[in-house]
């Protein structure tokens, strides 16, 4: 097992040789969605990041396994300060449901688009209410070496304490002075040593549906504290790599790394990775400005903001144009580029396998494969590794047009370079719409069915007949009727 | 919110009225998967079931809350002495992966499956591993009210203590004498004060991976405990129905009415369901007898037993056909005789549309509606349901021979009854492939594209022409090449 990946790592904010902690084994943790409303863009990004490295990695013939949560509890409104309703709880209120039927909702609807986004099953998706046990835990011995805190019944981690050993603020950059002075003293901090602390566990106020016993309380665990948890769990103490969206570095990884640093006195992860956020026409994406677009609205066109629906690989290929660490901005010029881009590489995969052949070739496929392994190995270059592979688009029109030649082995080399960077590592697929074919095909149907009464009227009855005979053949039965032909398939 | 249906309640052995605890809400609690293997028909058939079940109550209007819980911890081996080992955990052993790895590939498969059979996602589908506190509390009961004792870090229910007060084995209709004198003691067994007193809480031997910590050990909880403790959660102490596979009736829900009755003090369920069992050519399906069918197999022909591939909504119909509390044989014939039956319905529903109405109707579907309501009023009587449907199709092709007549209102009436019970309350669908069309659009190009050419050949070129444009105007483009005609989709 070896690889030539370099990945940058968030952490030491450098490019650095990925160099897996067991020789043959990577383990990667990835934060998932909190399931209290419908998947959407910033759903997607992650999801098809860290697909894209788990494709690659399984590809390098590592044993590989992802593990993404599910946050079904805890994530609370406002996730800057920790406080506010519990979102998933909070949704319940709304439509008068538990919020475990909240969570099968939206676990349902994200397990569905991420299918149609072609993105693999993690190998294990924990839940946080199904590891109360193991945040306990946690929180206990977070407790006894001194860095967490009960007061009423919630237990905080003790940020000023963790600093003194630890750096505290060192993924996302911010300092700890900037904290104080820029977190105001909110009502019901109280009972916090500081405002910036924040909360292990909450004890539930009598009418909060999600709570299980404690030794401190009835109540709920942080944020936080999941990941802390279950990554351990399923990673070992030390893991290769982290990663999520760049809105979670700060609070959420920074208090991950604070929790895991100060109950194992070492740093679990060796390498974070982060990705950059999507903007729409140049916006951020907000409830409050409209253009918040669920991935179902996406691929249904039913969002006023978009002139048309956009496939699952149409998004997918347009997430893969950019690299992962670039901002993406969502615009229907851009996705209907994307679309076209999408298209124009499926055809010529097609095309591949119906190349004239020539005894020699003026084609050096060795040479682009390098190409296209030296730019996932540079930190998952997605767009650079999508412009060789556009290289090859050039060269099969090229064989069909004759400026270039292409012999028998060639054209092997080329269609195995497509499988695997296309399909198997980029993750892209071939779209045809039943639904269009079925259209289709009774379209064809009613242009043979006219262009037999034509032969009829005509009087070409053998060429009439003979329509009918190959119809049949394939399963199609012409019905003539005093008022017109009707067609009945099989 | 009323109702007329009668369900036969495995407890009473008597059809009983239903009559839900709340007058507009019903609380359902399935038995479903323990995820250590691929589904196979013995899950088709419970879910099919309680799809049936709770489609039907949501018809009727009933707000429903349907709990289906997914076993990934606790299932032994043995499970009538609840001895060997975890079943997951010896997958995981053989497979060289995580519990948790070998829980997400069958869930997967499960949910996979399980959308091909067009059964709905339950509302809530809580794991075991989910829901561990939740039994510890529930254990802690039963010690405390003196059902339960702790020997050796492992926690028995006193069955001997709970028949004093309670029936043990009044679901079953076994008897505690005959329990007595058919379990030998077994090796092992001794921490028992009976040998057929069952696990609440196993101490976990050093090398056991799925482990928690307890008042009494590290160790894991037996299988019967989580169905009472997340039937309890997710529905309340008392809850409308409660349903499962016949060879759970012993000794999984005669365990879990004991753990319930002694902790409530009352029964927890109102209504016990049990589907029957499948068998195979009139055998027990077994891995040993090589007829050990798993859905995908079924829906791909690739087993030895299989004559031909069977899609699911055959197979859907195929269990549909058959009363739950009937043993269902499967064979290669009742199968494609099912498949039969399958499309001449799908045919008379598409029919529906086409019919030539008439002024007056010879047709009473307010009848046939009646009936159909009557049958599923009757336990879910779905091969009497099915019967009146075809008498539906009967109409249908006798409409179309001229035997019969219908007008417009009777026309909507019967679209409107297939719609209901076909559709939405048995949870047919129309099964289009995809893949065969693709194939058929371009056998049927082909075939125009040689009709074009028999018109050239015939110097018909006003014909050949039309055709060319025709097809363009579909999107299919035609190049006259050297050696033949390419054609191209957009």
């Amino acid at each position: 097992m070896q690889n030539n990946l370099i990945i940058y790592n968030t952490l030491s904010k450098k490019k650095e040789r990925f160099k897996p902690i067991h020789p043959s084994f990577v383990g990667i943790y990835v934060c998932g969605p909190t399931v209290y409303s419908d998947a959407h863009l910033g759903h997607a990004r992650p999801a098809i990041t860290f697909d894209l490295l788990f494709r690659y990695l399984t590809h390098l013939k590592y044993k590989v396994r992802y593990v993404r949560n599910i946050t079904d509890v805890g994530h609370l409104e406002n996730e800057t300060l920790g406080e506010g309703e519990d979102r998933i709880e909070k949704k319940a209120r709304q439509e008068q449901i538990e919020p475990m039927e909240v969570v099968q909702k939206y676990v349902n609807t994200y397990h569905k688009n991420m299918d149609q986004l072609n993105t693999l099953s993690p190998s294990i998706e924990p839940r946080a209410t199904g590891h109360i046990i193991e945040q306990i835990e946690l929180i206990k011995i977070l407790i006894n070496s001194g860095y967490a805190y009960e007061s009423n019944g919630s237990v905080y981690f003790d940020i000023l304490k963790y600093n003194k050993k630890y750096q505290y603020g060192k993924l996302s950059g911010r300092v700890l002075d900037e904290l104080i002075s820029n977190i105001r003293d909110i009502e019901g901090q109280d009972e916090k040593r500081n405002s910036f602390d924040f909360a292990l566990w909450k004890k539930a106020s009598p009418e909060h549906l999600m709570r299980w016993p404690s030794p401190w309380s009835d109540g709920f665990p942080g944020w936080h504290v999941e990941c802390s948890a279950m990554s351990v769990k399923y990673l070992g103490e030390e893991f290769d790599i982290h990663g999520g969206g760049m809105d979670l570095m700060f609070p959420h990884h920074e208090c991950e790394i604070a929790q895991s640093t100060a109950a194992l006195g070492k740093e679990s992860v060796h390498y974070w990775m982060h990705n950059n956020m999507i903007t729409i026409n140049g916006q951020k994406m907000a409830r409050s400005l409209g253009n918040f677009i669920t991935l179902d609205q996406l691929f249904s066109g039913d969002h006023p903001a978009l002139e048309q629906a956009y496939s699952p690989m149409t998004i997918r290929f347009f997430m893969l144009q950019a690299h992962y660490r670039s901002t993406l901005d969502f615009s229907n010029e851009a996705l209907q580029a994307a679309e076209k881009g999408f298209q124009k590489l499926m055809k010529a995969v097609e095309s591949l396998n119906k190349l004239k052949l020539s005894e020699n070739s003026t084609i050096d496929v060795i040479k682009l494969k390098e190409k296209c392994y030296e730019a996932l190995d540079d930190d998952l270059n997605s767009p650079v590794l999508l412009s060789h592979l556009f290289e090859g688009v050039r060269i099969v029109n090229s064989v069909i047009d004759g400026t270039e030649k292409i012999d028998a082995p060639g054209q092997v080399s080329l269609k195995a370079l497509f499988n695997t960077f296309v399909f198997e590592i980029l993750g892209l697929k071939e779209e045809k719409s039943g639904k269009n074919d079925e259209k289709l095909t009774g379209d064809l149907i009613n242009m043979i069915v006219k262009l037999r009464q034509d032969a009829k009227n005509r009087k070409e009855f053998d060429v009439s007949d003979k329509i009918r005979l190959e119809l049949n053949k394939l399963g199609v039965t012409i019905k003539d009727r005093k008022d017109g032909v009707d067609w009945e398939r099989e």
